[in-house]
């Protein structure tokens, strides 16, 4: 089948996948026209619509980024090595105050483009005109749980506003009808959302059965601010809110003390490490894994937005989770390369709670393939090993999400235009900025 | 012309370089036939032999790595994940024990591919059977400078072992006449060493007018057995046996003390960053580079060995480079993009002694194309934030050393045969290593 048979993308259709090793062995595997995984063995799929040749790569669960902000990638490299409010009052929020949902729609099909090369086939994004985003999801063919980010800084108005954007974003994508992209809440920060708004957010994610998506204990300065204003830490907070759930995923949770993580475990929250994000900007701790993991909570991974990293390739980040854990708690022992591949896949599906995150018949066939030819890949004494310490997301030749391919021997169908349309709304965007 | 024109690769020719990028701005390069850069500029090599389209790519110096293992491409992903001296008695000696001449070759040539892969064009190496290495390196076309590890463990016997194998390393490097490839003397570390031999190393390294290659203060321990041996600190012992000079480089230099940063700059030995392994191996510190910058000692970046890393990106080793600084010395602002990328050019060429290192006339044609239209690159804002926290080194399209072409547009002639040979030394390997 040639690679510009555009047949093969974005739609479903019954897939046989051919020429793929699982945990070793040569296997072939079979996706059905409802997106699942109907069979694996040898030729499940022998009546199948298309055959896609696997060239003896690795079939994955695809990887699930559990904290960015995807249309963030129009601002990849325009402000780096500033001090945190430096950066956000004199670079960052200047420009982001002349976004239009334009350029978010090109921001998130850039980002989704980026992710679909590096084997992300699941994100959970927090940012503004996630109309927009949610467009740029659906084309692409991501999976997305997509929430506007709540920010009311103590303003019943702007409490007001934040309620009705919140509300009119899950009925607008609701009414999109597609089971790819679910609305999420967003409140934001403790320091951005009062704890009305707070509180509001938990009951409205309740009702309406969503997940919460919001940053915790990422800065010193967070956890002190906190308690200054409202006399106990973040998660104290968040808890009397009503905000720590298992819908709940809480992104960076470096300042988290040991109480804290048992908090998390109890309440089922699952926590997303960023750590490129967090070593970039210096926020002075690393994520507590060792506790986390010991308190059994659930830990995922996320790249953060490009502003802060600046890329979204997942398994880059678990390379740098795996070093930086070691590093910061002194022990060459700790996250090993088989707990980082889970952050990236089952404990991401689970941090968003979708059946996928891995290759199992019933589940939804969310696969990649990881070269096996490539240098990363050469020798391969430990799949796992080289995944995390050896190979970028470079290594992905072939992305499935949903049962639709998106990507395959490294060809994404229309991506010089997304290439083409993000560069123009970014460059206009800075333009719009500086004439300001 | 054609991507299987094996005319064009590997051999000295007068090139024309055009459709790339200088500082932001188009322009054209001459190689001429000696691999020098003969002009820079619009139309400068209209009468060369052959054109080289640069697709639009920033053309920018190679990478230098200035501190390696490569043969250990072939223990990639054997072990990980244990404290270092289990790792290292448990898993990594005992299948060095096992390694042949021809293993060395086979390593080092996949090392080699790797690094033309992801844009180095000069590493700084040092392991076992080096006339072996020395060969790969010969017929995959980079530069490098090779030194034997030099171990005595304080034994006279084994030092004139040692001696004899450095001697006969320079000798049979120096008879092979490749400019590209030169020898260094190295002495392993003041652990592995003993003054007498750590003094033979520095006056023959004097005499033959080589560099020094030397691991440095990695760990904790190694500064306090050294307190213990020797009444002083690695960098008191080391310049006692005058190893410490303008041409030594010294890898890791993670426990390294203010005084010592100072001593290291006045006696101009570069120090060699690898935050990648320093971090997996979790030795306690990252390398001073404030203090380091401010003696102003010249620091480069090397990626270690692939058992300590797992690869050779040099540009993934910078963003950790960049974020590691950061984490470790509690600051956004330390080590900021630009000096990141001279780290991993122009410092790392100065640290080797070679004039290349820069995008200029009349020095070495050691270029790099990075693609213009990759993910990494788009936007772009700055193409040193882009190279440092957004590429890896897989954006590196082109890759020229001593002016002879080694990949075009991702392709590197005979790769297939390379990753065939070196999964068959690996798997040859571990089997001789079970059977004994």
């Amino acid at each position: 089948m040639p690679m510009d048979n555009n047949d093969l993308f974005n739609k479903h259709q019954s897939l046989r996948i051919t020429n793929v090793q699982l945990n070793g062995r040569p296997t072939e595997v079979l996706v059905d026209e409802q997106g699942l995984i109907a069979g694996i063995g040898e030729r499940v799929g022998e009546s199948a619509e298309f055959t896609l040749d696997g060239n003896g790569g690795m079939i994955m669960p695809g990887l699930v980024n559990t904290h960015t902000h995807a249309a963030m990638t129009l601002l990849r490299g325009y402000a780096d090595d500033m001090v945190l409010q430096e950066w956000l009052s004199q670079k960052i929020w200047p420009l982001e105050a002349h976004l239009t949902g334009s350029d978010v729609y090109w921001g998130t099909k850039l980002a989704c483009l980026e992710m679909i090369r590096t084997g992300t086939t699941t994100f959970n994004d927090m940012y503004f005109f996630m109309q927009d985003a949610a467009r740029a999801v659906g084309e692409m063919g991501l999976r997305a749980d997509l929430s506007y980010g709540f920010i009311d800084l103590s303003s019943p108005d702007k409490r007001e506003q934040e309620i009705k954007a919140t509300e009119t974003l899950v009925r607008d994508i609701r009414s999109m009808g597609n089971p790819r992209i679910r609305p999420a809440v967003g409140p934001h920060a403790v320091y951005t959302v009062s704890p009305e708004g707070l509180s509001w957010c938990a009951g409205f994610a309740a009702e309406q059965k969503t997940g919460i998506h919001i940053h915790v204990s990422e800065t010193k300065t967070e956890v002190e601010d906190c308690m200054k204003a409202h006399g106990m830490r973040p998660p104290a907070l968040l808890d009397r809110c009503g905000v720590l759930t298992h819908r709940t995923v809480a992104a960076h949770g470096c300042w988290l003390d040991a109480g804290e993580c048992r908090l998390f475990a109890s309440r089922g929250v699952s926590v997303s490490h960023n750590p490129a994000s967090n070593m970039k900007l210096a926020v002075g701790r690393a994520m507590p894994y060792p506790d986390l993991a010991g308190a059994g909570v659930n830990v995922s991974l996320g790249t953060d937005g490009c502003a802060s990293n600046n890329n979204l390739d997942l398994l880059e980040e678990a390379k740098t989770a795996a070093l930086l854990q070691k590093f910061a708690w002194d022990s060459p022992t700790v996250l090993p390369a088989p707990e980082a591949v889970r952050m990236a896949t089952r404990n991401g599906a689970k941090a968003l709670g979708i059946p996928s995150g891995a290759v199992e018949t019933g589940r939804p066939a969310d696969l990649i393939i990881i070269s096996a030819r490539d240098v990363c890949n050469t020798p391969c004494h430990n799949l796992e090993s080289n995944m995390v310490y050896a190979c970028s997301g470079n290594a992905v030749s072939t992305t499935i999400c949903d049962g639709r391919v998106l990507m395959h021997d490294g060809h994404v169908p229309g991506a010089d235009e997304v290439i083409t349309g993000a560069r123009k709304a970014s460059s206009d965007l800075v333009a719009r900025a500086r004439e300001a």
